[in-house]
């Protein structure tokens, strides 16, 4: 019930306020807005660009932001460029030590990084580094990253060369962040798997998972980097090196699924319209004569309504969802599961009683929520209940940075439809199409590995 | 924008196995679906009614129930009946100290106690006890309840006696729950004010604020406790003391416009019907063209939904709420407050643009909320903004347990309606009359002391 | 090896500036110099003389006083009167409630109180207190204490009188402290059995178990409350009330012999003084001819000195202390416990070989350290280990707040001296008489029931 | 008062078990018998000889051995080899980064290092790393050193070698030991500045820089690791490299004066009998007619002995000390600090009152203590006091891990002894000569450049 979800790894925020104010405050409201990206850790590291080399200050720590950070930390936290990090961990342990930012001290003076994504050359690239001598003190994969740019840092002439160098070798979806003591350099992969954008907000300038966290801290978002682009914002402004750009692009489709905020844009694409289209997509596709259509909070409530405009259903918030169970939750033992669904989503019995229903979700993982909530709206005494998914069947693995459990445990990849169908107990089960996506995201081009195995990235 | 919101004061919750099962993981679950009552202390306090007397164990803190209990906890707070309690402070500073239970050892074993409501003549029987002699430790009317039971406990027969002694001399609304060390019992006030109810799972007994902590723990509604009645739960099962039932019912309508859960029963009346019928009942008598309806989450949502259904307008959600932001997110500053809107709220540009809009939310208190959701929903491009509100003017303070700003404070009892329309930006403005409840929850006699300066009790 | 010891309760402090100066430091450093009284729990009361009624802070925990109280709270602890206690806990548990003060509000304001020693009829004053209906929160005297002079109190014209009705009431030997809101009033029992000086700086006035508080704070001593004395100070400066005094006294030897501080002065007699002469006293009655004689620190170093100095034999220091051994280190298993010896105390090898030595210890209680001493002597190469034990066999148990082992622990109550010589490994071992008391301590008026069974109190 | 002294940096600690046996109890026993060199901060990794590679554990934070370690960590430390270290900091920051074991994964699996004393050539060391791209995450030289082994590792065919070639570029005193997965290596500069020994109990080894450490947990000296020496502890038994060993000698002279424990024995010298020859030599240097000799504990006590064993004048215990002042105690103001002296050590009036005083301790380094404890003396009667160091006037600094104030705090090096003297407040002052040395440690060859500038090392 906790778990059945897929999981984003990582949100990452910088900021550079080329006219000195302090950032440490901006950092914190940026992360809290990308929260929902990961909510395992949070860190940030800051200093000061006008202060001597290697005033670089630190803290990261399991928890979520508002957990990790307290106002005298944020006060101690001082310096006009920093980086930012929200973790959910898929590599390496979910230990402080694997917390974000990286950071260190090294010949050109400090290197902070943050990082969302997955490196899949990662153990290669370990491995050479340790034939050169180099400790490692983590099992995560942004040590590598900051190892490599070190290592070409003493080779070149900058630390935005360092980075292309070192960008030119790195397999994978990621958006990355770097902080030195002068610059502030961020970097998305080549197909754009991972986003980033950039704002603005007078002479400050942001980089960012999500445009949310430029609206959380008033600044205007200005456009989304463009997949392969090195972008280096220095004091004296910002500056591109596109070298890595033009490649066959392949976003990741789940974004506008599930994982970003139903206010951000991406890749000049509205999530809540996207998901919107995805629900009509739905309705078109599969239609169904009912009462109601309601959605699985939080995430398939826009679908839902989507569904519900173009089919002329009624929209009904059917589902109560305590807010209070977070992370530190004590989880029900087995025999209490069955009644602990009703701790997190509890059926609101007078919207559901006697009416044919279609339920939205954005996707079937393992199946168990789904059977769950279908036993609640029958208990509570729907008559029909069809399950309309936002997305089409999962059946293969993300190598990308999205956290899938094995495909033994992925209920499609092991049933057809109507197994699942029978499985979860619904009268009728429909997915989105991988065609559909089309019109979901106006032709942009996406990454549909995950349903379809063929991957951009050898 | 964080605290514009009427306050709740407390959930309680009670339980006794009497076949002897452990209570506290119920306790802990019970006291998680009453959270939304009070998020500033949450506690509990367990005996064992087969072991020696005064085997009482508590634990209680500042936070959450899930921030206060760990499992360890859990495992130490053993027994078989037990008490629970969730805290938003109004009457006694907010201190660990004021935490409930109260819980104490007496001449007849130990006491412990939970309390939701306000006891008015608190101060008189307080100073009767100091007369007597009696020490107090904190400056909570529930330590005031414990000794008045107290004091007659070494008159009365019976635990129950004692209790009736005491209700006979309290004024004020309120649900308690006792627990002595082989019997629980609840009281709920004369007038009915405050809720309470009795559920059941096998040969366990629940008493609880809310139906919701019945549907957590995999409990069973039975029925609601009568104003008025004193119900004792032994090990013989239940009976009831109704000596002070029978007089003029007074129900606190704000439980059913926005204290309660939507999926909670009460009195009789399902919430979130109440709150369909609240949004129909605005639409009926203040209807608007409009191109979509939304309301303000979380409590505004049923009622938008339930204007919708009336009006036929479109219902549409128009904004993100980030669950992230609890009691220990650092403040925003002043000059941090305008963008400090967007970190709890943000509205969906592509939701809100070109279209004319009703808003709907539960009451205005100050009236700073609406206005920066007026101002967000303009810059996003809403043509127009009608607000409806699904209670009348809240004018008056309660003296039952609600917290309520000073009147000074309060917009609606300084300003008339078109001044507070203009000042909050809106372009019309709507509010439920008194009139109105009586179809919203069915002739239930209600407590409108809030709106019309008539109270139940003198 | 580390519980090997008698145990004194607790150390009291207590303090009124009548200027109005702070007071909350110079309790810390008071309590400092009084934690060898105590060291499982500390705390605090203070309240401002000048302010309004019941504006007492408090603060008190498990550990040391370093441990419990931090800067700020030394800030936070407001007010030019107060309280301090530190504990060793024998009645009552070992828990942060049973800790002192013990503090409430009650008809005339707030109270705190501090307590050393044992009220004997506690239990008896506890029944009678609850038949009057007033509730217990913890299973400490100090609560039972405090109720007495609350209830006396409402009768009462003045705390003073309240607190000499209780004190008539009371039995056994015990120091009391009771902050009223503007006043600080001791109590010593008539016999005089627990110690309490009084100190003077400028216009503020201490009261304290030993004058080495005083000179910690840079006080002067003033002079020994007298048995069965209530001094009251107020800001009109000091009044007693001798009503209770001019009983037999009966001082407890243990303060002299082992519990005081070597540079206190108690009712007349230097502390260290008395100790000198207990070793002279030994080195007469029970000379040996050897090369050295040794004091087992801390205790039995100045006894030892007084040896040397009467026998000529010079004294050496022949055991290394480690000082970093405290409440919180991980105890050995039991297998460990043979070595484990060594990480408390260690002998100097060079200093012992091949000598013949005299051991000097304040007592013997289960007689464990004392072989584990022998053995590491004879191991490092001692010729001869002859003991000598400056107090007699301790036979009998303390009713008055000193924790003694069951008689069937205490070794010299179930053996014969030349038994308990074997046990231990001696080559010769003598105790010192009860009728060396008397030239010890200048014929001062003692307690020897753990002697004699001969009790001053029935 | 409670900071002039001299401080060592630091207490290391190895073990190896052969055998397979749990080593975390003996470190924690260990270190707590090195307490005394080290209290800012503790920390140990250990691993598991017949596990899979790299499979460390670590803990270190600030604070004493007692309070960093609770009994789950030495469970949760599993493993048969492992490395422990307490810290008092000179070179790099007071923080938790900075505290040892420096630990890392590397090429050639794991590496744990301890060390005590001061690398000289860190800097330029590090300046090497860092061209060749290493990033460093803390201040500390111990980080300096790992990597210079790594680094070596790579090339050299043992850890042994990568060690030995790492040694042969190190200027400084020093005391090492590196833990790799299946070995545990020693190494001691070549002067033998700082101690090391070896220790054996059963089929386990340890390595610690007293042999106090041994007698704490049941082991026995086996013998000094010889300066220069590198040894190496395998599962096939120890086996030495000599190749450094034969230069010069210098052991520091201030482990004898200071430093050690009194029960240790270090370079075949008895720590006690050299300060027992100190004392006796002062007093054959400098005899002064006095009725006693007092030392001040606890550093003085010895030659205090040794001065009266030689003089024949009375040695008495003049002071208490109060064993409860440690890291966390509140520092008293400005203020407060004429009294505060009384805090940690008090007159015993009774021993000096009307005497003339010989007082000892080991050293003088700002004189702000003795100047205070000879006021307290003639405050309490003291007809005369003489002052006698057991050592030389303190004159330059130490470049070897002592931590020492700058000249111009040092008292000695600004004032002659005449002045010091009058500045002190004693009637006469003596100091040991550099000359006496050789008698107190038997001609072994030492250090002495604090006291003549004469550096063994450039």
């Amino acid at each position: 019930m906790f778990e059945d979800k897929l999981h984003e790894e990582c949100g990452v925020f910088g900021i550079y306020s080329i006219d000195g104010e302090e950032v440490s405050r901006d950092i914190y409201f940026g992360l809290t807005a990308l929260q929902h990206r990961g909510q395992e850790a949070a860190g940030m590291a800051v200093s000061d660009t006008k202060g001597t080399m290697g005033n670089l200050v630190m803290k990261k720590d399991m928890g979520l932001v508002s957990e990790v950070f307290h106002k005298d930390d944020l006060e101690r936290l001082h310096g006009n460029i920093g980086v930012g990090h929200v973790r959910y961990s898929t590599t390496g342990g979910s230990t402080p030590e694997n917390a974000q930012p990286m950071a260190m001290k090294y010949i050109k003076g400090s290197l902070a990084l943050v990082h969302n994504g997955n490196i899949i050359n990662a153990e290669e690239l370990k491995s050479e580094q340790m034939h050169r001598g180099m400790p490692h003190y983590t099992t995560s994969d942004s040590e590598v990253l900051a190892y490599e740019i070190i290592s070409n840092r003493v080779k070149a002439a900058t630390i935005e060369e360092a980075i292309a160098m070192s960008a030119d070798r790195l397999k994978g979806g990621y958006a990355v962040i770097v902080m030195s003591p002068r610059k502030l350099v961020g970097i998305r992969d080549p197909y754009g798997i991972k986003p980033l954008v950039l704002g603005k907000k007078g002479n400050t300038y942001i980089l960012s998972s999500e445009s949310s966290a430029l609206t959380a801290i008033g600044a205007e978002f200005v456009r989304d980097i463009e997949p392969g682009e090195i972008i280096s914002i220095t004091k004296d402004g910002i500056k591109s090196d596109k070298e890595l750009c033009g490649r066959k692009r392949a976003h990741c489709i789940f974004e506008y699924i599930y994982f970003a905020r139903n206010d951000s844009v991406m890749d000049g694409i509205s999530i809540h319209d996207a998901r919107i289209k995805a629900g009509r997509a739905l309705a078109k596709k599969a239609r169904v004569d009912a009462d109601i259509v309601v959605g699985v909070p939080d995430s398939g409530l826009v679908a839902a309504e989507g569904y519900a405009l173009e089919s002329g259903i009624p929209f009904a918030l059917a589902f109560h969802k305590n807010s209070y169970i977070g992370r530190s939750f004590i989880k029900p033992t087995d025999e209490e599961r069955r009644t602990a669904v009703h701790m997190k989503l509890s059926v609101l019995d007078s919207v559901v009683k006697g009416k044919n229903i279609v339920i939205i979700d954005d996707s079937i993982v393992r199946g168990t929520t789904m059977r769950q909530l279908i036993e609640m709206l029958r208990n509570a005494g729907a008559k029909s209940v069809h399950v309309r998914i936002s997305s089409p069947p999962f059946l293969y693995p993300c190598y990308y940075g999205t956290d899938v459990p094995t495909a033994s445990q992925l209920i499609a990849s092991e049933h057809s439809k109507e197994d699942v169908c029978r499985n979860v107990g619904a009268d009728s089960l429909e997915y989105l199409a991988v065609d559909d996506f089309a019109a979901m995201v106006n032709d942009l081009p996406i990454c549909t590995a995950c349903f379809t195995n063929e991957y951009p990235v050898k």
